[in-house]
Parts: structure tokens; sequence; C-alpha cells
């Protein structure tokens, strides 16, 4: 095997094309070997091998410096410089190499943590601009997949790479896809370009002031030299537009290149998954009841920003929801300015977004939708430890974004049934944008009954009531308070327990009530803790004698934790939230 | 005088070319009237007149949609839509009227509150599909101004507008200038389509698939009425170019272009400012700093996001900078992403942001920047009640926001020396992110003598050592802090006064030390309270006996706000300071 030989792209530079030809074949099949037993992104990388070879063998990494957007294509890189070893080794072997690109991991070959979308032109004219000022004569080669040219930050960083006029290579990996279809104006013109061995009469590109190159061949080793070496060295902003296939070589990614843009691990021989999906789920429950609601009310829009499954709606939902379901591409900020104009335009829509990528749209929540108060719906899934744990990934941090912004209205539903009696709550008032967290804890059910037509008031609601102590378990955590409470009472102390039902606000009477008979409240939130939900309660009973505990996980960053563990480092199990109130009270 | 009778657009559709061009030359004096005595945006508003007559005059609002990018060119709008009073009367007049389009002004006319730029596109998009679902067939028409391209959102925005296939308008309002000069390779597309009658070999517009039109004359009602009627009822999504003078008609903004984009009150007939400039000033301050020190350091960039007069930029200074200013147009979140890209690279950038407008990049802020620890420099001002007071300008959201994001350290400094000590040592580290928030409140000296050279330690600075009472009164607030230590000392009560010195996370090492001879700790911050930096020392003293008083504004929305009435609403006025801890400690 070649690629267990190669320690760094220097040792692919003397090797003859059908060398190089067998160096991607490896790549391929330790690629298929990760991601079968671990897990990862299947299809962008799949696509991307050639091309890998071909950059490593004409540029100068480490003096050359490689910027991979989103990091969904950086795993053929991580073969060629010297992480061979988290492809073809076993699940430990991989489990110490992230799925992203990672200066932590390779401070050599890697420049940055890379894990959201649209950022490498961005960062890369970073870099453009240090040489420039530096004076020095590496190449900066940021590579942008199609898919991820819908979002606004690669927008601005072409435009700044244009405008600054010096070289920049800026590789478009235009596999006709996102993670899901393509959604956008500019996927016409990719199209043409494919179309016309790019010599289609309206250049996007050229019309941008680039030099333009197109390769029809984009999993050709030897074309792929051939291009990367015509523009290598240029002193002009360059786009190298490269057509590749999503997949390549792995026939079901190649068939169905949705469902293997990304996937846990599988059979190599049939495709099938190890982890074949069970039981309920809130995407499932979600997307179905979305659907028999869209039947009856053709205002009903389900949005995405180009992460469909976040919101259960694969390729037969959309057919069905037609023009009820919209993508706009990754592009969280149209999604938010958009269902904004679609509330003020009479229409109900429903934007499902993952918890890390909300943050992608802060301006827009508090601008083109709060100020506004347009009765749109945000659905926010993913929030809390039991989620993504990549450090570009984590979950926790939408509490205090959304609760920062006025105007908005925050709920955290603690099971499936309130969950939806909110959801159908939000989707029909027409005063106030709602989001909603969904819950990460499993598909819980209530036997309690919900209202009829949930309306929301603001006040919590005290599920069970005790004395001394108060537990405040919001969303994901409520369940984590029902079992503090039951511990409490083994120990004779009668708790009281309260769902907060929104994260918002305070509800100052019930928390005043509290007042004449506990003397400890304690907050469980399902995110960091500063800045968020229990940190305001603390600061309402601020100058009372209340005692306040405030139970969430401390700001920092952190890399593929265990949520176990970061629970227990931050106090948060079950029976160390006891032993905390025990020793508090007894105190 | 003709405007005086027009109540609606309505009113326009009788008049002859030669009336409507009375109407401009009416509205423009208006516009003049107004600035002149009040204040606002001057330039965009006199460069759109005529093109809003044609507007008005072709298209049927209220049923036709208007969405106004940034609302810098509305004015012309609020003349013609029953608010000519605000252009016409009084100060009294004019402050009832805002200076942004504003539905809660006028429900009928304005469709979005609007202040942030880049947003008309996508929110018009909404508005677009509302109209498809709805059956419905009124114009939707998005303004937007060629500056205004350069956000990440336009293109979004334009990217799903192209996508929907279906009848929308979108009026580029190319008067060749940002609020300074445009920056970004765009403009090179857009210079060239002037430069050829919308006629060059690849345009940006057409190649995004828009039906096109050009029109040089944009400052020509009746060329611009046919233009209007052209499209008018397009089935298919539609750009119309049209090439405006900014500053139109009034020779001083004409000539001045950048100077004359907004303005404080001024003489009409001289042009010269009626609040002439005068004291210190911290963007003075700042640039000249900066400018000395880039002699000695090639590797220190400034760096700005559209709007360089917030560092103190003007053009004479900007050319002495030379490579060591750049201006990446209105695109923060390339700002930060680059920035990045620049201390990876090892240059020292310093970006300077309002408050208001660092909310539109939160995500570049923690992933581009802070999970990568690049050591680049985040110069936040215009933070606090003493700043823009607009519904979509209010700036006091950037601690909760900040001080939320892992890994970013966010410095107060209290006086014009501590800024300058913390500046140097800011630029000079090479560990992490550092963003400083410039003092709002007037600049202010101390004698106190500062570090020769400044270094970071996670310390509280206690500047006055008392019991029972202590006060940690931040950044702008810290002069607050002062005084209300003095006025407690009147009455005998001898208080801690503290300068946290930094935001984004707690001394507890000084927060301990305080429990041995205080019972109450109050917290003061220039900003919202909801998240800040109060709550969590709250949240630190929550299980113990400490009382904790935040003192901050309440999350809510602001528009137009007395800085005195907000103050004292939020109990923040010295003396009601001073009161609540007297009834606190006394209790």
């Amino acid at each position: 095997m070649i690629i267990e030989k190669i320690k760094s792209p220097a040792d692919l530079k003397n090797l003859s094309i059908s060398e190089l030809n067998q160096v991607a074949d490896e790549t391929r099949q330790a690629i298929l070997n990760r991601v079968s037993k671990h897990g990862g992104h299947i299809g962008p990388n799949l696509g991307f091998v050639e091309a890998t070879v071909a950059l490593h063998y004409v540029f100068d990494a480490p003096k050359d410096k490689f910027v991979f957007d989103v990091s969904h294509q950086s795993y053929p890189h991580k073969v060629l410089t010297g992480r061979a070893s988290g492809f073809l080794g076993d699940v430990d072997d991989m489990n110490a190499i992230s799925g992203y690109s990672s200066p932590a991991e390779s401070p050599v070959y890697d420049n940055f943590e890379v894990g959201h979308t649209s950022t490498s032109v961005s960062l890369a004219t970073g870099l453009q601009k240090a040489r420039d000022i530096n004076g020095t004569d590496e190449n900066i080669i940021a590579i942008i997949g199609d898919g991820s040219l819908s979002g606004g930050e690669a927008f601005e960083g072409l435009d700044t790479a244009s405008e600054l006029g010096t070289g920049i290579i800026i590789v478009v990996n235009d596999n006709e896809m996102s993670i899901a279809e393509n959604h956008g104006g500019i996927y016409k013109n990719l199209s043409a370009l494919r179309q016309s061995n790019g010599q289609c009469e309206h250049n996007w590109f050229k019309a941008w002031g680039f030099d333009y190159k197109y390769l029809e061949e984009g999993n050709d080793v030897e074309k792929l030299i051939e291009v990367f070496k015509s523009v290598k060295g240029t002193k002009v902003p360059t786009v190298v537009h490269i057509h590749t296939e999503k997949g390549r070589g792995f026939a079901p990614a190649v068939e169905h290149k949705e469902q293997w843009h990304w996937g846990m691990p599988f059979n190599i021989e049939t495709g099938e998954s190890l982890f074949p999906s069970g039981g309920e789920s809130y995407e499932e429950l979600f997307s179905n009841w979305m659907l028999g609601e869209m039947q009856n009310d053709k205002t009903l829009i389900a949005v995405t920003a180009g992460t469909p499954a976040a919101a259960g709606f694969g390729p037969e939902k959309r057919l069905k929801a037609g023009k009820q379901h919209i993508d706009m591409g990754i592009a969280e900020e149209q999604a938010v300015a958009m269902i904004s104009g679609m509330a003020k335009g009479g229409l109900h829509p429903v934007w499902t977004v993952y918890s890390t990528f909300i943050q992608r749209t802060y301006d827009q929540i508090a601008q083109d939708l709060c100020i506004n108060s347009n009765p749109a719906v945000i659905n926010v899934v993913g929030g809390g430890v039991n989620s993504m744990n990549d450090i570009t990934h984590i979950c926790l941090f939408d509490i205090p974004m959304l609760t920062s912004i006025p105007n908005l209205l925050y709920l955290a539903p603690t099971t499936c049934e309130e969950y939806f009696a909110m959801l159908r709550w939000a989707i029909k008032q027409d005063k106030m944008p709602v989001a909603l967290r969904v819950p990460t804890n499993g598909v819980n059910h209530t036997s309690e009954p919900q209202p009829a037509e949930f309306s929301f008031v603001p006040e919590y609601k005290v599920t069970k009531k005790g004395s001394e102590v108060a537990i405040i378990a919001a969303g994901s955590f409520y369940q984590k308070g029902e079992n503090v409470v039951r511990l409490l009472a083994d120990k004779g102390i009668d708790a009281t327990l309260i769902n907060p039902r929104y994260l918002s606000g305070i509800d100052a009477k019930t928390l005043d009530a509290l007042k004449a008979n506990h003397k400890l409240v304690v907050t469980l939130e399902d995110g960091c803790k500063d800045g968020g939900f229990g940190e305001r309660i603390a600061a309402y009973y601020g100058t009372s004698d209340m005692k306040v505990m405030v139970g969430g996980i401390k700001k920092d960053l952190y890399d593929r934790f265990d949520a176990q563990k970061l629970l227990a480092d931050n106090r948060l199990l079950d029976e160390q939230i006891v032993e905390d109130i025990t020793n508090i009270i007894t105190k």
C-alpha cells in the first residue's frame, strides 16, 4: 500500500501518474474503511479524492496554504498529511482523528478549525492579505463546494478576494449537490457553465473579475494536475471550477447522494446501516404532523436552510409538501428574513434549524424578525448535551443567544404532547415570533392532560408542590428534575418541581410565591449556563434571602466530549445535584 | 406647494411630468429642510428623490409592496406617503417621524422596520412567496443601494429571489458609493455595466438568471417612469439598475459624498455644521494612535466593514495608512473571518465596529475567530445608553452576546489611559482573540499610573477598599460607580469600588474575598442586563449569603429613547442606586 508510506505531501512529488492514481484508489478505500466503521461525511469526501491528490502533487504544503470549507471534503487531505492511521487503523485510531480540519490536530497542514459552512474564502483572504503585507510568495488555496456557495459569507469572501487583486486560488468543487439538492439562483449559472464547458455567455465569476478555468473531468488526476499547474503562482484572483462526482467509487453513495452525504457506520458490502433507525424521533413526528396540517392549511410552510433532514423532510416528504416546503440553500440569514416576510404576507412559516447553526443569524433574528414582531416560528433542534459534540458543532449556546434578543419568546417543551401543543399555538398565534427548543433526551410522553388549545401566558407551571427546595427544570432537563425530586423524596425532602415552559423571561409571580416556604431554588438547563436561563433567576432573587443554585454547563470550548463526563464535570448527574442540594440546605 | 396636498401616492397618478418634476424638487427641499434642522441621512435620500416619485407614480402602494434597504433612501417615500409634516414642520414634527422605514409609524406604506444593511431583498422574497401562495398579483419591489450589495444577506436574498422564479423587482440604486467609497469585486461589474450602458460582456445579474434593465439617467423622472412601467407586472425576477447621483441638488453633498452621507444639523446656506466637533473623541485618539504605531509596525492593520468613521479613519487618514487600512464593504462576517486569517498569517488586525452591528457576526466570532484562538482585536464602539437610540440601532446587546462566546476576552476600559494600555497589550499578545469596549461616557482621564505594559490577568481591580457594600462598576459605568461611592460616603457608608476590567468571566478570588466584610455587591453595566455581566456574579454568589443587586437595562425593544429617562426607568441614576442600596443594607 503506498499511502501507508506517505508521511507528508512531499512524498507524492516523485510518483508517476499511475502511482498517483493508485494513491487515489487507496485513499478512497481508506475513507470507506473509516466511514463504514466510524461514521462521518461520505459522499463529499469520496468525490474530492483525485482533486486532493492533484492539489498536494502540484502545490507545496505547508508553505502553500489550503483552507477547506466546512471540512466535508477534508478527509483525503488528512490521509495524505500524516493522518492515514485515522482511516486505516481501528476505531480508537479513528477517534483520535477528528472529522474536521483542525490545527489542534495538525498545526502544520490544517490552517483553521472549520465545521460551519461558507467560510473558506473569507478565512483565506486573511492569509492572502498577510502574504501581501509580509512580502512572501506562497499560494493561498481556498476549497469550496458548490453547496457552500449559497452562504452569504462565501459571497463576502469572494467579493474581498476579487478586490484585493492579488493571487488567490479558489477551487470550486462542483458535485451538483449541497447536503440535499442545491437551491439558489447561482446554480443556474453553475449548470450553464458545466453545460458549456465553462464558456457560457454570462459567467458569474468572470463578472466578478476572477480569472476562471473550468475542468469537466474533476475526478481525473492527470487533468487536475494540468489545471492546477496552470494557475500555480498566479498573481491574480483565480477560480478553478471542477466538476466532480459526489460519492464517487461507492455505488450506494452515487445513487443516493443525499442519504450518503453523512452517515453512521454501515456494512461496506451492502451499504446497510449498522444502526438502523428505530423508535420515535421528533424529526419523524414533526414532519408527519406538518404534512397532515398542510393539507388543511396551504399557508403552512416548512422552511430549511440546507438541512431538510433536521426536520425529517426527506425527498419523499418534500415532494408531498410541494410548494409548502422551501429550502434556500445554506443561507440561514435568508431563512430568517424570509420567514419574517412570509409571516408579514400572511403565511405561517416554521423554520427548523440545528442549535449550532442558529448563531449564524443573530442579527436577522433581532432585526428582520423580532423588531418587526412578525409571527414566524423557529424550531430549534439538537440543543443540549445529547447532540453533536465536535468543537465546531457544540449545541450549548442557543439559550444564551436567543434569550438575549428582545421580543422573542423561547419555549421549552418537556414532552412530546407539550411540544405539539406549543407548536400548534405558535403557528396559529399572530402576535410575535416564537422559537421552540425541541427536546433532545428522547421522545418522552406524558399522560398529564394538555390544554386542548395551549395558550401561552408567561407563567411557570408548578407540577409538584413541595417546600424548602424548588427545582426549576427546563426542557430536556425536566426529566432530570423529576429524578432529582424522587431522589430527594427518598431522603425525606419534599421538593417542589417546576416546568418553566419558557426560557426568555422570568415569571416573577411564581418566583415570589416560592419565598413563602422555600429557601433554595435550583435551576437546571441543558446548555451553557453563562448568560443563560438560570442566571436570570439568580439575579432576580439577588437581593432576597432565597439561595439559588444554577445548574448548566460552564462556558468553554469543548471537543468530542462524552456527554456523561461533561454532565459529571458540571455536577449535573442526578446524584450530584441531590448531594449539592443536601449540602446547601443542611448547612 | 404640491407635496403638502399629497396625502397618499394615489395623488400622484394624475400629475403631468412637469408637475412630477415639481414634486421631486419640493421633496428634495423638504428633505434638506429636515436634515438641516434635525440631522439624518442626507446624500442617499437626495439621490433617490426622482426614483421614488417615479416608483409611486407607476406602482400602486399599498397594494404593491416596497421594501427599502437600510432605510437610508426612504425619506422621499415618507414625504409622499402622508408624512410630509416630518419634513416641512418644526423640530417636534420632525421628531415624530423616524429616520427609518417603520410599520409602527405607517402600517400601510412601510412593510418592515429596517435599519441594518442588506436585508431588503431577503425580506421581499418572503412577500414574494406569500403572494405566490396566496394567489394574488401585487408587485413586490425591493430597493437596494450599491453599497448594501456587499453584505452577504443581500446575496442570499438575490439567490432565493432568482430561484423562486416568479415576479420580483429589485431596484439597484447605484450612486457609486457606500457610506464611504465602495469596496468589493462586485463594484468592478457595476462599473462595467455603467460604462457599457448595461451591455458589458459578463453581467453579474444576468449570470444569476435575472431579467436586467439599465438606466443611466437615474435622476430623470420621465425615463424612470418608462423603465418602471416596462417591468410592472413582470412574472420573473427582474433587476432594474439605475445610476443616480448621491447628494443630488445640494452642492456640498455632491462634492463631499462621504462627509454628507449622514449628518447633524447644519446651515443650509453654507453647509456649516451647527454642532462643530470639539474636544477629545476616542475616534480621533484611536486613529491617531494607530497611525503612529503603524509607522513602526507594518503588520498593524486597521479594519472596517463599511464604517471607517467609527474608527476616525476619514479619507486623509485612510490614505496615510495605505495598505494598513482595509475596508471590506458592509460585510461584517467577512471582517471577522479575515481578521482571523490575518492574525493566523502573522498580522495584527484591529477591527472597529459599532455595538449594534457586531451582532451581524456572532457565528464568525465564535467559529472563524474564537475556536481558532487567533489573536485578532475587535474594537467595539458606541456600546451603551449614550449612543444611537433608534429601534434598529440599539447598542445595549454587545455584552450579553460577546460574553456568551467561549474563548473571547472582552475588556472594559474605564479611562483613556486604561483603554490604550489594554489596546496595546491586546495587539501585542499572540494568545487569544480580544475585544475592547470603548467607553461612551466621554473621554475620561486618570492620574492613576497605568502599568507601563498592561498585562492581562483575570483579576478585578479593587480601586477603593471599604466594607459592607461593594460596587463593581464596569467600563462606561465606572464613573457612575465613583459617584455612587461618593454619595454613599456622604451617608456614612464606606463602600468598596471595583473596576472589573473584563466582562467575559468571573474573578472568583476577588468575589470570595468580599464575603469577609461585605453583605451586598452591586454590579453596574452600561447595557442590557439580561444575559449580561452582573447576572453571572449574582449566580456565582447564588448559594452564599452575599446579596447582589444587578444594575443594567431591562431587555426590551426601545425606540428613540431619552438616555436619562431610560436610566431612571431602570433605577440607574446615581441617587436611585444609592437609595436602593441604602434600603437593602438597612433592611
